[in-house]
């Protein structure tokens, strides 16, 4: 069967997350009812990873197989998907790809993005889609803490635990590497932007929320090696909001696109 | 009575437009609820101008008259204002200025900003925000557009009626000045600015659309001359949607002030 990989762009605050729910208004479900429309029939679509309730995507990959009997070009299928679908969920771009490749396990690495509005009064525009703080932030402390982020950790203590985590933990289940974490303020907006082989459930929030709290003096950067370094020790309380989260871009190799 | 100015954004798209309507859902009503249940009493409120359905403010200005018995200051206005509004409409600044001082009859110009996303697939997040026109441009066309705009004109055939025009109508009754008209295009989104004297009932969407027209070469340069120095003819057919269209500022002199 062909295998598609679309590229998709979402708004988070009308959907519950990514992941089909019984009741759930979802953005896979939305999706999906999308494509069982143009086919006729119930496909399963397989997404690069899941983002919570009102975390946005402007770069989430899902790949779909398609019976050989209902191919469609790569442009008759964006014209289809974003006619079917409501203006809150874009498809970006599809791609016919290798039967081998897998949305979630060919992926290499994923990019985000973190949007911090600091003026006094949240413009209307930005209500849902960026975290308003209005605390002074010492952005040098704040760089600090990003470039100790980067590199491979065991970052357990900047995730929230799903619950069906193996037990014991095998070595190497939190790892991760962050190939560059970066801050940068346009007007009242600090956007942090994260680069990493992947990410733990929650993680780029709680990495965010560490962030902001060292940056405002409420916790030190000790804390945060401390928190890298020795994975015993329960978890950072701080969790950024969802609306200012988005994922911008999932990376694959070459050879498989 | 103590005289406040109030500037203020606000999301166009879930709201019938600025003016106080019977059965409406406008901002006007909006804001005058919001300050009924602060004061206890009903107020009017005067804007610098109206905005259509479906068109945002950045920085609205609009004045009321308290009873010196309801002063408070600056600040509690602000907070008890948001603390009140929806997130679609928020209050940024307020002071108090002189009785003589009429938000919209002290206004010395205004300056509007109208954005148009040109990438393939119109991203969520733009939807209601933005003029989705994927047509190849000339952007040296556009700008010679705009050029003529600019300076002292009759734009009678830039402007939809309202129908409550006088008649015969006074010398210069349709006459503005556009001190400046400029475009930029940043990545997929090109945005036109103008700051002008005043403008007539949707006269910036109707030089947004004359002038994309132009510029996709449906129509020429001197066909706006034409339209500009003979106000006889009919008014520009090419409106741009609503939901582009950003009031940024109002201006006003310092001594006001």
């Amino acid at each position: 069967m062909p295998r598609y990989l679309f590229t998709c762009a979402y708004d988070g605050e009308p959907w519950h997350g990514w992941q089909s729910q019984v009741n759930g208004n979802t953005v896979q479900d939305c999706i999906e009812s999308a494509i069982a429309r143009i086919l006729g029939f119930s496909l399963r679509i397989h997404a690069a990873g899941r983002t919570d309730a009102g975390v946005h995507a402007l770069g989430q990959c899902f790949h779909a197989d398609v019976p050989i009997t209902c191919r469609m070009g790569e442009e008759a299928w964006l014209a289809a998907l974003n006619a079917q679908l409501p203006l809150s969920v874009r498809v970006l771009n599809v791609r016919e790809v290798s039967p081998d490749f897998h949305a979630r396990f060919s992926a290499c690495g994923k990019e985000y993005e973190y949007r911090i509005y600091r003026a006094p009064v949240l413009l209307p525009h930005f209500a849902g889609r960026v975290w308003h703080c209005r605390r002074p932030l010492n952005m040098v402390t704040l760089r600090r803490a990003l470039k100790l982020y980067c590199g491979e950790h065991d970052f357990r203590r900047f995730a929230a635990r799903r619950g069906n985590e193996p037990f014991p933990v095998p070595p190497g289940f939190f790892t991760r590497t962050i190939f560059s974490a970066s801050a940068g303020q346009h007007a009242d907006m600090l956007t942090i932007r994260f680069s990493g082989s992947g990410f733990l459930y929650r993680m780029v929030r709680m990495l965010v929320g560490t962030a902001i709290q060292v940056a405002c003096g409420a916790i030190s950067l000790y804390d945060v090696e401390e928190a890298l370094q020795h994975s015993e020790g329960a978890s950072s309380h701080f969790c950024a909001p969802a609306g200012g989260l988005y994922l911008v871009r999932v990376f694959y190799d070459e050879p498989w696109l």
